[in-house]
């Protein structure tokens, strides 16, 4: 018979490493499945506002919680959810790639997601030596240096914004002409004094040596290179949700909605990070949800009556 | 003419600290206001479950959430705050004790809440050395130790029944014969061969040298004295939000009603950690929530036509 798991964790973020080291502590039995540890906060360089622990490496502070996870007994497999089937006696099973099933009566959904990028040369080469996708984490680190910004949401401008307040000089630069960031806050970049927006342009490759120094752009009026010390991809983020679609309620960017305490529509199902409808994504945000979703779960297990002759 | 800030937060524990953390990291002015610094966090002697931050004594991981808000730019004025009011511009002024009045365009609720005591000579001096008001914070500290949970609801039973894991032997003493908490909680602490659970008594005293060795009891059958090393008093926690009620709508509870991003009923205030809704009272989740708090009120600052002319 297989292996019967009290909670199955997708992902190994922030959110799903501190729901491992939250269901470990009240000695559930639990097995986090992820093909990396460490999620998005992996690609900041100098993590600063993760409250209580200084400045380090992004890696750093995730390898501790993955050590932590580990300590208090989360199981590890590095593996691809596929599928994640409701049985009929209340539990699920989780179809991984490559055709393992794993069992366990409740689901943490934690997989985080993924920053969309424009794809084009030197773009993950320098990511974390002058390439971000999160002015909110790394402005700081450019104040008096100059910065670019590429899109044209409200994160790239309100990240154009807070830049401005740091960096010497910050380009905003965006495909099109018209902005879908609010005009409000436009309106405030337009009057920063250090700020130059470009519109029409395409950036067709990010420059350097050991880190970003040159901006190669596409305009109206031809190929230009900029000088620029970071450049922040701000195109926003996406959630590979498939692999519970059909199950789990999620939203027109395929979000998991969640409740104030990280249940979805599917009791024993729940979730938290990156991959919910928090609009937030940031380290801490992803670490407190994910204590609240395993608090929340283990509430379920230990009052649910179908778990309860083989609990504890 | 008075100062304006753009943020007052009430409250430093984790949540407050990470509020002014994340707001101060947006550039925008804010005072702190609390009696203390470090919440509740600060009860904790070995705080363990806080992620990536190891084990310390938890004034040591909030002082370092305070030298973090204070070095991004944070200000802090030791005072109790007696109101709340809204005024006709749309900003709001906080009454200190004594007098004096602080104006701000934002305010961020996180003053937490207390545990409840039971009142008995010994149990403040032992806070901290076996006397503990958080089984899911210290349960793992009593591994092979003997263990009281005092308290008839849920959260004394869950307490108990995840101390029956860890413990040798756990009591569990409750002043009414009948309980709060879920029968299928307190079916499973019955089963639980390790744990004794004493009915209609109460505690009179908390005894030891330098940390909790025995508990005197008051029972039906008269005076007892049980060997113990740790008691753990779970009968609730409250919320002392006197100061803003009228304004701000609270629950039966007094806490603070809040949506996903910390939103309350009034436009311009935020809560988050302890003094809200959230049923789950642990440091990383009130970072978390201050986290998240902070980036929604800075998304309010950003879209305020009111306040636009004076910002940035």
């Amino acid at each position: 018979m297989t292996e019967l798991y009290d909670v199955a964790i997708v992902g190994a973020g922030a959110a799903g490493l501190t729901a491992g080291i939250y269901v470990s502590r009240k000695k559930l039995k639990n097995l986090i499945i992820s093909v990396d540890v460490g999620g998005l906060t992996n690609l900041t360089n100098h993590i600063e506002n993760y409250p209580g622990a200084g400045t380090q490496p992004g890696p750093d502070l995730m390898n501790k919680f993955f050590e932590e996870a580990k300590g208090f007994g989360s199981q590890f497999k590095y593996a691809k959810v596929e599928k994640v089937n409701k049985q009929s006696d209340g539990t699920f099973e989780l179809l991984l790639e490559g055709g393992e099933k794993i069992s366990s009566k409740t689901v943490i959904l934690a997989f985080g997601s993924l920053p969309k990028m424009i794809g084009v040369p030197g773009e993950t080469k320098f990511l974390g030596r002058g390439v971000s996708t999160c002015a909110t984490c790394d402005a700081p680190l450019y104040k008096g240096k100059v910065t670019a910004v590429i899109g044209g949401g409200n994160s790239a401008v309100e990240g154009a914004l807070e830049l401005s307040n740091l960096a010497t000089k910050t380009y905003l630069i965006h495909r099109r002409e018209e902005f879908r960031a609010d005009p409000i806050t436009l309106e405030k970049l337009k009057a920063s004094p250090n700020v130059e927006i470009i519109t029409n342009a395409t950036v067709l490759e990010i420059i350097g040596e050991k880190k970003v120094e040159t901006l190669k752009l596409k305009t109206s009026f031809g190929d230009h290179l900029i000088k620029v010390d970071g450049v922040f991809i701000e195109i926003g983020h996406e959630v590979k949700a498939d692999f519970i679609k059909g199950l789990v309620d999620l939203n027109a960017q395929n979000e998991v909605i969640v409740d104030l305490v990280g249940k979805t529509n599917v009791p024993g199902i729940f979730a938290a990070g990156d991959a919910t409808i928090n609009p937030y994504k940031q380290t801490v945000i992803s670490a407190g949800s994910g204590a609240t979703a395993a608090l929340e779960c283990y509430k379920y297990i230990m009052g649910s009556k179908a778990i309860l002759s083989d609990w504890k």
